[in-house]
């Protein structure tokens, strides 16, 4: 069964599906999504410029300074920030023993793809121009930024940039077709997410669901380094992870998915708080720290 | 009438006073006090040790790095941290436009008075010793810590440290005797606060309900900087508010008292929300500025 806490995750999310109908200015803003989160504690938040972006470096006591994990955040290239996600971006830097980049794209609907992963993959060249080796960079993000965890790297390499070390996705969206069959099987299930919503969400990012660089099924994902999936066992966007692992396993990239039973979308953003997320985060740590050599 | 973002701060009190009665492990943790409060963007958070206790750097973008509010959080002397109030504190530093100190000193009833007005006096002649100058530095304070930023200046004196240029009290919590007649008058309009909460809160806290280190009423404000104290008009400590003006007056101390109409105990802390919240922040930063000879 779900945890109390992760209980906390499902009714945000009930709540936002509820607020959809609400007057603009009842709706809950973006920001308190990062609620869910517990305080990590111990890291520092200091706002910076990245390839002309608002961003920010997230670096917990004691963290590798020359070890980084540049994280790509959620929320349906419509919402999210740099400050929505970086509590539970501080839980993960702590458990990984790096400091953390994170940044502000521009967002849909006024900016749509490939503006997005365009200006991921600047901030990234801007991060090798600190000195920062590539193999010591992890690519991180839920959701729209797990898909863009993949896709920013195909773009990297069209741009001739060195591949990141490793990739770590948090329930990655990834297929822009809105296809996968958990859409079916979870829909009593997730909190949230719908077909109708995730479509809705498609047609405000992009009118071509099959470009390579808006939806990583349809990517070349032979020689990405390592990718570690992290699914929540109660979200229609299961199929994702799945159709994901399996194109990565068959370009031959070393791949992992866990499937978190009973946990929604996103149920990371609980660290802190839930055991599930703080299991999640542990693993990525485990699995993280050797692949950035730490 | 009261904005609807205020409602939410008026609502959170009211869910703290339901949740007194609440198993444990579903009461709200005390963070989510800071959940009302929008970021306010462009500062940082550094987190240091100062005089032993764990402390934060508040810095907005562009800021003074000479003048230095220092910060005596809120929370009965019971809860409360560098973590609940680190937004709304980014807000007023903004408006300031200096940085600021805040930190966690140790938690009744596990540690009663004096240790908190002794801890913070420590860390104000930590500030000192980073060579700030004493009249650079303004004390402020919500609720618990409105009354420090008093008390702390006597501990100061006492100590020979030279006296802070000003002080700002957020709905400053003085009178440990809980003898206000807004207790009364206040009684159904405060969300929160009622004679038995407040008591209790006291004898978690000390024994000596009259030491002027403890109880600001008692003290000999004579000599003090300037004061300023906003208080919210429906909360049962508006009284404290008033009395502690007298006080001061009564001292040839500079003081000012702004009550807010219709707004709860420390409604500042939807700074980035609420209208009044937002007011009342920058009143101070008007305020404090010239006192700070920014």
């Amino acid at each position: 069964m779900a945890s109390k806490q992760s209980e906390a995750v499902k009714k945000h999310w009930a709540t936002t599906r509820q607020a959809a109908s609400w007057p603009e200015d009842e709706k809950p803003d973006t920001e308190s999504w990062g609620n869910l989160t517990a305080e990590p504690r111990g890291v520092d938040y200091v706002e910076t410029e990245a390839a002309g972006l608002p961003a920010m470096w997230v670096t917990p006591k004691g963290a590798a300074q020359d070890r980084v994990l540049l994280f790509m955040h959620g929320g349906g290239f419509i919402s999210g920030s740099m400050y929505s996600h970086r509590k539970m971006l501080g839980h993960l830097a702590k458990a990984i023993g790096a400091r953390a980049l994170v940044f502000d794209y521009h967002l849909a609907p006024e900016h749509r793809h490939p503006t997005q992963v365009n200006e991921a993959a600047a901030v990234y060249g801007w991060l090798l121009e600190q000195g920062v080796s590539a193999e010591h960079v992890a690519f991180v993000g839920d959701s729209a930024g797990g898909g863009m965890a993949i896709t920013v790297q195909l773009r990297a390499r069209e741009l001739g940039l060195p591949l990141p070390g490793a990739a770590m996705l948090i329930s990655p969206w990834v297929d822009m077709e809105v296809a996968g069959e958990t859409y079916e099987t979870n829909r009593d299930s997730d909190a949230f997410f719908t077909t109708d919503v995730v479509k809705a969400l498609v047609d405000l990012f992009t009118d071509d669901p099959r470009h390579p660089l808006a939806n990583a099924l349809y990517g070349d994902l032979a020689g990405l380094g390592p990718i570690y999936i992290q699914m929540g066992g109660d979200e229609v966007l299961l199929a994702d992870g799945h159709a994901l692992e399996a194109r990565a396993a068959k370009a031959g990239v070393e791949v992992r998915l866990d499937v978190f039973p009973e946990m929604q979308h996103t149920f990371q953003m609980a660290a802190g708080r839930a055991p599930e997320a703080d299991d999640a985060i542990r693993r990525m740590g485990d699995w993280g720290r050797p692949r950035l050599g730490l």
